[in-house]
């Protein structure tokens, strides 16, 4: 909890091409809009780069907006190994940059993230979209990834009082 | 290269419970031991905790020891997609540590390694280990993760000189 009675969430949606970011403010029960975007890695680069540059990223958020706690969606397994990797590789790396700046992180099922958001636990891209524009009045929400990020602050904000932030993290 | 004619290339095999890590010097094309050991983190902590304990204990070494060059085993994608989004995370991480201290990071599969130090793409963990003592007289080799750490930089010593690191890194 912030000194002056706000808490800053930053909500991080890991991917090696794309990682959307959202940061929100809790005042109580009211959440509002600070910030979103999507940090993106040159594809042409070599892989250890491409992570630097995410960590870098990150790291830079986190000096610019302050956050107090981070919430991390946690990535989705799918079928393909090899993108099962690559994202796993991003995860890390969005994982530990919070780590490292002594921030708490927490982590959230994309299904609690849905849940939270929009109700349920099964929605599409679009409604996630429509309810965090719903949700935090005044965001631009220029990417699903951004959305998918402020979706899982905003997922954090809920639960981070009724679950211990050691918890969620497992 | 080292401005002492020697070159050090600290190979990692990494993992979340346990990364080996295997540091040799190469002179012409004489190769020696320097030291390898296992960095293990704590199953208790949270995820977040055990990727920067990851991290720290790669730049310790990379502090310690002053490497020339990096390299890193390619993660063996398994059936199971829980244990390779494991591996995907600390692989990040194994990544990240060296290119944040401005080393060049090469990338090996697996079967490569194994040719490199057995002569074929298939070998038994013993065999491995048996090869590395052999190629690197004096050198104790007390965990098998450690024996894949030194195989990747004795790899990584054969194959430096003919294939450029950053085609190595694709």
């Amino acid at each position: 909890m912030a000194a002056t009675g706000h808490t800053r969430i930053l909500g991080i949606d890991p991917g090696l091409a794309a990682t959307g970011w959202g940061l929100i403010e809790v005042r109580d029960n009211h959440l509002s809009f600070v910030a979103d975007g999507t940090l993106k890695s040159d594809s042409r680069a070599a892989l250890a780069d491409r992570l630097a540059a995410l960590f870098d990223g990150i790291s830079e958020l986190i000096e610019t907006y302050a956050p107090d706690e981070v919430a991390v969606e946690e990535t989705f397994v799918n079928a393909n190994p090899k993108s099962t990797l690559k994202l796993g590789q991003a995860r890390g790396v969005a994982l530990l940059a919070p780590a490292k700046a002594g921030l708490p992180v927490a982590e959230y099922p994309p299904n609690l993230v849905k849940k939270s958001v929009v109700g349920a636990g099964h929605a599409a891209k679009e409604q996630i979209q429509m309810m965090v524009r719903t949700l935090l009045p005044g965001c631009a929400v220029e990417t699903a990834d951004a959305a998918d990020a402020l979706a899982v602050a905003i997922c954090h904000a809920h639960h981070r009082q009724t679950r211990s932030l050691a918890e969620a993290a497992q």
